[in-house]
């Protein structure tokens, strides 16, 4: 072989290794590139299933798998596991906490989303957001030692528990759905001496129905069956405070809870500031070019959640999982066509339909086309989907057995209450 | 049926949702008593398989089954999530943490064990016991963050990274011979930049062999083992003091440490004399007659590893899960036969032998009359034995699976760092 002046390949870091960094990182697996994922979890979480480790149906390890075993094959990337503290556009540097620096040829901002309080007083400090395996779990905990609480003070006196799910998305539905199914569970297996017609579970949403991204029989149906399941449905009705076991609405009612369960909407824009020295745009995500650059720039680009990655000249996309992963295989590609001297190509969205579960066996799925899928067929098809897109076959075969469980009701299931910060014995 | 003028059933409190505590209530299941365990935890934690969950091979929720689920046919045992505060003997009332009181006909105690630190210097404060669930998360934690911690330092120079097990018994033979396994497969599979002969796995034990309980014999060859497993073994070198990433010996040596795990014995003494108002006898143990009362107590009972449980007139039996099994067992009959006005038995504990874990395919086992198995046999016993005490079969599926898993050495496995205290986002 003839010794040529070969020169380094280019330094892509990745910043967050959720579903869009993972997909930006899989598009440039073993190329002739040197990436880096840095992120402050030495894990990838499968979001879409975070309600269900909330609702004790699964745990953590089911929906969590480390960054770098997903890269095991692949000897071109690296995973940091670190703190971005700020990125230094001038110089191409990443600055970690610590002080260490990074420098880059190519930067990809894929740091997702985060609740979005929208300023309500007591929101961010009292509601319960649930958008991380550390969420999922704090949730939980709450829940169930809830249940425990009013199990004792049930003794002497008629105990009433309200939890609120404030927003009627996919995932205040999902919540809702799957918190009733929990509360029943708990109480007629564990022997909790409550009465559920004592356990309040209540949704609230400033709009006029559920699932307002779905066409109107989607949201009666979800409409229905979460009724069905007891939980009670508030409309047009907002969150003007959120106090410790107490919440307040527009129309002056206080009411004790027991949780304040925050499903209300995602931003980008603390993450986005203050450590990526990024100014948010449209949504509180970062403005970006139609190839996903960030705008005025050459080598930054954004990806998934944290981006308004355009859907036509007037709108953008939603932020869900299958733009995180279009928009991040895209970034991919275009990343080695700018490496390789070529144009870059503008990134077109192929909306494969949006689906929600509200119960065992009940779920709702709008097509691409506009079609709505309910009910069983709904379901399986919700579970086959998410299944699928599970990383590692091992959290795949583990959820597969929890969801049997669940489906038949056997009486186990990890109910368990792992404090956060636990005493040595 | 006439109407009888019946006595209330006897309540019987049982502190500890241990072996010892399930063992207990058990044995009360559907008699004419009423029973009421309470735990801090909700849960009952196996945990002779702790140290699979400290090195990644095992999720919390594995070795873990919610106490309410495992009596949830029995509709005489209650469970009661609380922390006791004191037991007040002359009124047979237990106070818990906030005020509540219990009265009680008998009370058993079944508390267990905690790490005993023997007084050195900064023990209890930077070695990490694994007596806990909580305790085996942090562990985790720890050791996963010092692996990434030592790839990312070891980009600018040489990393020597040192791990010490501190005791020689099974605890400790078992976390170092797992701990040296995780630290290969993390090595390989994820990609670390650390040499794996730059990774020290050091057990110490002031002993001149390992696991003094067996015969010489599988000693021997547990320190084979565990050599060819690249683990180094210190004998006669005792610990004077811990420092946080440090560790002090007896002939002056101080070495830097990236985590020093305590598995040199247990102790009842702090639980006991605090919370129970019971002074420690022999080993910190509460003192029983043989029938397993308190000395000069008619209606408190002590078993497991809280109690010092007479094997003969001069020594005592173990702390091992069988006998805190079948010292629970025998208590629930004594005390139905006191309620029954019998006079009570004596205890016998039935050695059922004895046995230790190295590794994938090395274990050892003692067999009640001395002989030893050892090498895959012993480690097909070893597994088969612990699926049978697990408690739910889905988690007997689940570890087994697990277990599977980890054989074949497939790239996955819970190596997740989840944090113990971590922010909202």
């Amino acid at each position: 072989m003839a010794s040529t002046n070969e020169t380094p390949p280019a330094h892509v870091v990745i910043i967050g290794g959720g579903f869009a960094g993972v997909a930006v990182a899989r598009g440039l697996a073993n190329k002739n590139v040197r990436v880096t994922i840095v992120d402050k979890h030495n894990f990838h979480t499968f979001l879409p299933l975070l309600y269900q480790v909330a609702t004790a149906g699964l745990e953590p390890a089911d929906v969590a798998y480390p960054i770098r075993t997903i890269f095991g094959h692949a000897t071109n990337i690296r995973f940091r596991h670190a703190q971005v503290r700020e990125v230094d556009h001038a110089r191409s540097v990443v600055i970690l906490e610590g002080g260490a620096e990074m420098s880059f040829d190519h930067l990809v901002v894929a740091t997702g989303a985060t609740a979005a309080f929208f300023g309500i007083p007591g929101a961010s400090r009292y509601a319960m957001p649930l958008y991380s395996l550390a969420d999922a779990r704090r949730l939980r905990n709450r829940l169930l030692l809830s249940l425990e609480a009013a199990d004792v003070a049930a003794e002497h006196a008629n105990v009433k528990l309200t939890f609120v799910v404030v927003g009627g998305g996919p995932t205040g539905v999902e919540t809702a759905g799957a918190l009733s199914e929990l509360v029943r569970i708990a109480i007629r297996r564990d022997g909790l001496r409550i009465r559920p017609e004592d356990v309040r579970v209540l949704l609230v949403d400033l709009a006029p129905r559920l699932l307002t991204a779905f066409p109107e029989n989607a949201s009666r149906y979800a409409l229905r069956e979460l009724s069905s399941m007891g939980v009670e449905i508030n409309f047009g009705r907002s969150v003007v405070e959120v106090e410790e076991g107490h919440i307040r609405f527009d129309d002056g009612e206080r009411l004790a809870t027991a949780a304040v369960i925050w499903a209300a909407g995602v931003t980008a824009s603390g993450t986005l500031a203050h450590d990526l020295q990024v100014s948010p745009g449209p949504g509180g995500r970062a403005r970006v070019t139609a190839d996903l650059r960030l705008v005025d720039s050459t080598n930054v680009w954004a990806v998934g959640d944290a981006a308004a990655v355009p859907l036509n000249d007037t709108q953008f996309c939603p932020q869900l999982a299958p733009v995180a992963i279009q928009s991040g295989r895209h970034c991919a590609a275009q990343i080695l066509r700018v490496l390789d001297g070529q144009p870059t190509q503008n990134f077109h969205y192929r909306n494969k339909g949006i689906m929600a579960t509200i119960g065992r066996q009940a779920a709702v799925a709008k097509l691409p086309r506009g079609g709505v899928i309910k009910g069983t067929l709904g379901w399986l098809a919700w579970l086959g989907l998410h299944l699928f897109y599970l990383v590692g076959f091992r959290n795949r075969l583990r959820v597969m057995i929890n969801w049997t469980w669940r489906y038949f009701d056997w009486p186990s299931g990890p109910r368990l209450i792992v404090a956060d910060a636990e005493t040595a014995d």
